[in-house]
């Protein structure tokens, strides 16, 4: 018999949030936990602490995540699957990513707490640098789990300073002996929306039916570096004007395919880089997203378009690489059925929606049974110090969680 | 009785500008050669060796500038100085600055060819730290030398690396005990123009009247961080979006104001950095010229009012920072008289201008009288590898210094 009844924790679940954000803890009250530094390390040593006290073994796979396993009365059943990551952006907040992996801890909690045994095996897994902004792409370690990536591939990428991926899974011992590709009977993720929607309409728990298609490119602009004073204007060929040109031609594209696009330009680098120097080389990356891949695909060439107007109009040239391509991903009716579920059954006000955000969900969705669970964030505001959640929407998402994760797992 | 028929050795002049390029020489034809590195020492090595072999003594200041001195009749008098600097722009050329050295060392050969004494002693100065790409600000030597800079403030600027000017010098043993100050009778230097203007109109010479004002800014625009993806394109404050438009607004600024105005934006830093964040701050260097200051202090008034309502239509916020003022600064009439004169009795076709770009000599001209001598240089680019200047036009400006020089010291 199910004990219907059963209540996450809210207050414990906060309180594990907040001591893991006081590892990495940054002044303006956000987190900075890079992938595969110390940091990052001390999150997971934490994180064992509390599973191994429930009784979890665990186990890495070569490219860095970590599962940790509560049995199931069936030996023999694929695992039910929750989690996300404990890595952050350079200046993140408290809940993107640890939020959905202490949810997952507090379900195997509550679980014990009951002495409920299921069916099948659950596992708590934290996949490796799903962030990318210290090691590019982001979402690695699932995209090498349901065979996006080759692990080779991402074992040489560097961060700025040089390092490769494989050096730090060395260093701190995190290559594991887990094989890729075993099966899984479905995953959930919980996660805070990142976006504004769920606040802005009052509701509590985001249903969220799939993952948003994303074209990311890397553009290049030349024009010809000069002497800043004794160069006329009308004679330069300043790249950094025509990128600036290009950069409000981008943010355009974003708003004229709205209100489900997005176009962003997140990162720019100047060549020769001096203040007295006209530049002649600019660096610039573009990330665009859409829920239709058609739309996407139209965006591009659009943009492709209507970059070339702009360098002809400023004599310089440029180039525009696919840097990494995530098509629109629907997730699994089922498994959407069973959060839809969770938040009826605790009388949650809740949407369906696309996640505009990219997540290790998403890749799994392509292999495996999925769906996920949004809660409402401050603002709309994540990645960022100041993100922030109440502890009521926190419990609540968790609480879902626990109810399909229990029904799928019998 | 002045020997009025002496030619410069052009072919001389020429080789050693060739071996000084080969220090710091990059693959695609220019110089590397960055203040108070190895290869800057480097660059002074081989000028001593030359000078040696003419029998000049040579003594640096306390900020690394090098004075080399040939003897004149009269003890008594200070001395004709001329010189320009070694240091070059991570992606310089061959000619700016060394150009204006190896000029001044081709007057001292082709007066010791001659066994010509000059009354007043000569004196070839190599300015520390012209460029000021590695150590900003720019003409660092020669701001300290003529009081405009304070030299415990040089001490500790600190380049990207985070070492300190003194740190360098104190390495080099660059820390010389030849005091500030001194009387100087005037300072000539040779220099191409770093514009196209020479070129366009066929001229060999550019008498050179004064140095442009300069206005240098840094602008920080604030907006806010966010997720790239689940934030709706409407709700953001997008730093750099707003940055791009002010990039496009400053611009315009120069080219309303034109064709003698300026405006470049050189360098860009996007915070946090990010190709999945909407960029929350961007910091950016603004760069403004006139040889009008009163057009200056007008262009940048229009400045901040502009930036005020980009800013207001993003909903960022910015501030602008005054970082470096140059006031226009006229040269010395009767130095000016000797180099149109040098150009007249050698037959060149000259035409009188501004500098556009700082120079070691604006500084100079605040104290000292001063003239500056411009030859073309080919599509007026320069801050470039392929920077170039043709071997007679080269020899032409080394000729009209000559003259200079040698009037000017008897």
């Amino acid at each position: 018999m199910e004990q219907t009844n059963i209540q996450i924790n809210a207050e414990r679940l906060w309180d594990s949030l907040m001591e893991m954000a006081t590892i990495g803890a940054t002044d303006k009250g956000g987190v900075c936990r890079l992938t595969m530094t110390d940091l990052d390390q001390q999150g997971r040593e934490l994180l064992l602490r509390w599973t191994d006290e429930l009784g979890c073994a665990h186990q890495c796979d070569a490219v860095g995540n970590l599962f940790i396993r509560r049995p199931g009365r069936n030996k023999e059943r694929p695992p039910v699957m929750t989690g996300s990551h404990l890595d952050s952006q350079p200046t993140g907040g408290r809940f993107d990513g640890v939020y959905g992996v202490l949810a997952g801890l507090e379900v195997l909690r509550t679980l014990n707490d009951h002495n409920v045994e299921t069916e099948a095996p659950l596992e708590l897994v934290v996949w490796n640098n799903e962030e990318g902004s210290r090691f590019s792409p982001p979402m690695m370690g699932s995209g090498v789990y349901t065979g996006i990536f080759e692990l080779d591939w991402a074992y040489q990428i560097e961060d700025e300073a040089g390092t490769k991926v494989k050096q730090e899974l060395d260093r701190l011992g995190w290559i594991g002996s887990r094989p890729f590709g075993q099966a899984v009977d479905c995953y959930f993720e919980a996660h805070i929306e990142q976006g504004p929607v769920l606040e802005n309409e009052g509701k509590t728990i985001g249903v969220v039916s799939g993952g948003q298609g994303q074209r990311w490119f890397e553009l290049n602009v030349y024009g010809q570096e000069a002497h800043a004073g004794p160069t006329p204007m009308p004679l330069r060929k300043d790249a950094l004007l025509c990128a600036s040109e290009m950069i409000q031609m981008i943010n355009r594209l974003g708003l004229d395919n709205g209100p489900d696009a997005c176009a962003t330009c997140g990162l720019i680098k100047v060549l020769p880089g001096s203040r007295n120097v006209i530049p002649g080389h600019v660096w610039v990356t573009v990330d665009t997203r859409h829920p239709d891949d058609d739309v996407l695909i139209r965006m591009e060439s659009l943009l492709r378009e209507s970059l070339g107007k702009i360098a002809d109009k400023h004599r310089c040239t440029f180039d525009l690489q696919n840097f990494w391509i995530s098509p629109a991903t629907p997730f699994d009716q089922d498994c959407i059925a069973l959060v839809r579920e969770g938040a009826e059954k605790s009388g949650y006000p809740y949407r369906e929606m696309i996640s505009g955000a990219g997540h290790d969900a998403v890749y799994m969705a392509r292999k495996y049974p999925v769906a996920m669970i949004f809660v409402p964030c401050e603002g709309g505001i994540s990645h960022n110090e100041i993100e922030n959640a109440t502890s009521e929407d926190i419990a609540a998402g968790c609480q879902v969680l626990f109810h399909a994760v229990r029904s799928r797992a019998g």
